[in-house]
């Protein structure tokens, strides 16, 4: 990993593109859910003990966009989503530097609260997204994003992409 | 709806905008909330069921500075404003363009924390602001602000602003 | 205080700062944390209410660098702080100006998350950081942080820096 100048102009790229990540989510648009990704795009969602374990697998684990793009109908098929929404809140962006080949690796906190239908509220999940970006034709796009889950006890289901 | 640079510095102004609005609300300011809004400025609350049913009327309606100004006295007169204590968490604000009137069109998530007297700290609202920013002798103004809230069990007394 | 000019750039500095202090706990390198300060650094944790009452005391005060270190061999061998996971997530840092003495004067609202041991996730603690910052060897550091915690009913144990 190579130190980067993180300049103001970065930083803007990359929240924008975290916080439209976020507001497809929240706004139940999964179906854009695999644009945000690069075509070898990996999603992968685990937890923090397992991650200190060094268990590679995670509960979610999508290598390349078809991967990520049969989730979505999965998800929809299951039905499962519906019945919640949820809200997310992302901390500040933090860089780490550009890896070997050229991403741009970068860390940042999330937390995810739920929404029930009969309208209780509770955190839902709360956890560190570990991204890769690169510009594609101009765009920021995820080629990884894995989100590593405080919690050891997530919901199994996970109706949602993190 | 035009499409508009995000450049860095617009982004901080929106953003130390939204958290001097916040501030104020935290800090039991509310005095100088309406000072908040442009002398036509809208201030609304609604929910997000109510929004995908196309309903406008909302559970607060504000429209112009002086309804503003005559809710800060209701609240102040109902009291019910400092049983609790409130602190809001924002998410980074999203552009989504420029208004044929020239506003700049923002979506922000937020989220509430109530901490009670007895010291208990739950989530109160979670949602995302609508607002619209206009430029009133160079400083940043809400023209608008609704708060689309996530859940529709929003407590119906509702005593400070969004 | 004076004002001064809030560029993108500084803002950029200040959040990185708070971001990389939020790592550090939240990733338990609390052995880390003392970096952060200055050598004449000041750290409290106090609530709103006693800040109020003009009680300058806090439930924790250290003084110099050498107190904060103290505070972390304290922590580790109290050995109370692995029993629980942490999340911070930050609001926009707000800059109050320039103090007498060439520091930025910052407030920043934050937010922590518990995730205790069987995997529940709740709000363990919202306030917000009255902070100092000044320019050490071109690094931003810490010349004071006090952390004003929303709620007077903070655990007593308070195993970790805010």
């Amino acid at each position: 990993m190579k130190d980067m100048a993180v300049t103001s102009d970065l930083l803007v790229d990359i929240s924008q593109l975290q916080t439209r990540y976020a507001r497809c989510i929240d706004a139940d648009r999964i179906e854009e859910w695999p644009d945000f990704f690069t075509e070898d795009g990996f999603y992968s969602v685990t937890t923090a003990e397992n991650r200190r374990a060094g268990l590679e697998a995670g509960l979610i684990w999508l290598d390349g966009i078809g991967m990520i793009r049969d989730r979505v109908t999965a998800l929809r098929d299951a039905n499962i989503y519906e019945r919640h929404s949820y809200r997310h809140v992302l901390g500040q962006p933090y860089v780490l530097g550009e890896s070997d080949g050229g991403d741009i690796e970068v860390e940042t906190s999330f937390f995810v609260v739920r929404i029930t239908r009969d309208g209780e509220t509770d955190v839902f999940a709360s956890g560190c997204y570990h991204d890769a970006l690169r510009r594609v034709d101009g765009d920021l796009k995820l080629s990884k994003r894995i989100a590593v889950c405080d919690s050891s006890h997530i919901d199994t289901l996970l109706g949602l992409p993190l």
